[in-house]
């Protein structure tokens, strides 16, 4: 047709967008549940919602953030699908949904297919982990907006909970413990701040840099994909008061949102290990370490609160499960104390 | 807390975050509705979901496209807030839904809480047109990724139709009649060309010439909002076979979307009045009007198909309709055909 080359000019290029989505759309469908009723590519996705008694849907939408632009740099694109999947599970997770389905906005300056496939690869995966459908999607050419081969990615996320089943903080009470399950990494928060410090803007030479005590390239640690918690979690969440996800502001920031009013979580910072990505960035930074606990997870991606009475059961669950903390009357607001 | 000023170092500005969340709250908030079960800021959006006897969720994601990178330079926002959510409904109305929920995403380089609430402010606005509830978003700062003053915005629908409700086209037969409604103007496409014919990269200044054939400049006619059909539609969806949204492509490429196999539609240019702006983007890039089909709606912003018995009536009910064409036999596959 004449005007695609008349719109390719304007540094839009529909044919290419049109394989990108029929690649894209391959993947997508290797995720399809029963419930999914129109293909990849109508004007909306359909799925057909039943079987529940009183359902609550359950949303919430975010972004990768500047994680991309170390994809980038590294090219290597696979782990960013899988992050912005990752994060969108565990954050409605924190209400105690289940993931239904998941669409996604990719947005680049000129179409790469390779980077954009790639992506699809990747959230197609973590979708099947959970047994979520990627539905749909838009992958946007938007010539003169993102620099030559960065991009823009974003995840949307609808869940579902019985409304007797929500999991918002309500039953937590002073002397609960708080229990913590291990990051794979920086997730997908403090990104900017790392950047800043090995000044990758500059030199991305940086990321190829080994470090023996991460025994890889500072790139590759930098990259290890968001951890998705539903699988692991799902089995005890009867026994669970309150979720956190710990993501930008860290537990300091992000504990308190789900504890009632009067109450604080005081965490006991040696119950765990920090691994040795967080103490290299603390070092090359000269970050104070309470001030890491304000931006990244410090080694702790989600936090959980449960009855005492309950602690072994779940430690014999999850194995990787840490006490790391406990319920406590606030001194003055809700907050998270960190002790040594 | 130390590392807020740590991390406002490095670009990204936690205390103005979080003001800017809760100007954007008191926005969202005004357009609560009674299942809207969190308030904003929690991990997830919960919306408590009953009343239907089948239903099919029906979801979409789009963004605004280049057309921001106008409202930039026109410094000018809200508009952009009814685009995304105007955009949104139409799509979900394509299968015959009704909105239930809205989440949003914008991205920018260094947060500008002006241009934050003024999106706020126009998405609040379009959803209450339209009773649906702005439940949730995200507000990225990303510091080296878009230019200042430049932003993404996007925005995730959820709707819902009776499943015995659907309209996806499939009983459309040949013979049945094509009506269009209004366009507002170039809705959210074809931006990148318009921008490349008025060379807007290099000269804004464009955007403030006064053209008497629009009665304004240049700049207002572009950021004119995208229009809504839903409140006019939903009386007479059930009369509707299949509904097309002319967005990116046109009515070339968007009116086989709702096709059976084996029909094509004939469209009779001369049925409508084409708005001005058109014909002067038309001059000016020395575009042949059949290209102009395949980019712009063209003054068409939403298409429908209907049985001719229904014709009268639906006309009764909008006025601003008009018979544009008919459903035909396909020479070779489904598709739109223009005639004089």
């Amino acid at each position: 047709m004449p005007s695609k080359g008349l719109y390719a000019r304007a540094g839009v290029d529909f044919d290419l967008a049109g394989r990108t989505k029929h690649l894209i759309a391959e993947e997508a469908r290797k995720t399809f549940r029963p419930e999914v009723m129109a293909d990849i590519g109508f004007f909306g996705s359909m799925f057909n919602f039943k079987g529940y008694r009183d359902p609550v849907l359950v949303s919430s939408v975010d972004g990768v953030g500047t994680k991309l632009k170390i994809a980038a740099a590294m090219n290597c694109h696979e782990g960013a699908g899988v992050d912005i999947v990752s994060h969108s599970v565990n954050d409605i997770l924190c209400c105690g949904a289940r993931p239904l389905y998941f669409l996604d906005y990719i947005a680049m300056g000129k179409l790469n297919t390779r980077v954009a496939v790639s992506l699809a690869r990747g959230m197609a995966k973590a979708c099947r982990e959970v047994g979520m459908a990627l539905v749909g999607g838009e992958t946007a050419q938007m010539p003169g907006m993102y620099a030559d081969g960065e991009y823009d990615l974003v995840g949307f996320i609808t869940g579902v909970v019985e409304r007797d089943e929500i999991i918002d903080g309500r039953t937590i009470k002073i002397g609960d413990v708080v229990l913590g399950l291990p990051s794979s990494g920086l997730h997908t928060n403090g990104y900017s701040l790392v950047r800043k410090i090995f000044r990758l803007d500059d030199d991305t030479a940086q990321l190829k840099v080994f470090y023996p005590e991460l025994g890889r390239t500072l790139g590759e640690a930098l990259l290890e994909p968001h951890r998705s918690y539903y699988n692991r979690l799902k089995p005890v969440l009867r026994m669970v008061k309150g979720i956190a996800h710990i993501t930008g502001g860290g537990m300091i920031d992000n504990i308190p949102r789900i504890l009632p009013d009067g109450m604080a979580i005081r965490v006991r910072r040696g119950t765990w290990e920090v691994p040795p990505i967080f103490e290299l960035i603390r070092r090359k930074g000269r970050i104070k370490v309470d001030e890491m606990f304000n931006v990244f997870n410090m080694g702790i991606g989600m936090v959980f609160v449960a009855s005492p009475d309950n602690t072994r059961r779940l430690i014999r669950s999850l194995p990787e499960a840490r006490v790391i903390g406990e319920v406590i009357r606030a001194a003055s607001e809700d907050e998270c104390v960190l002790i040594k």
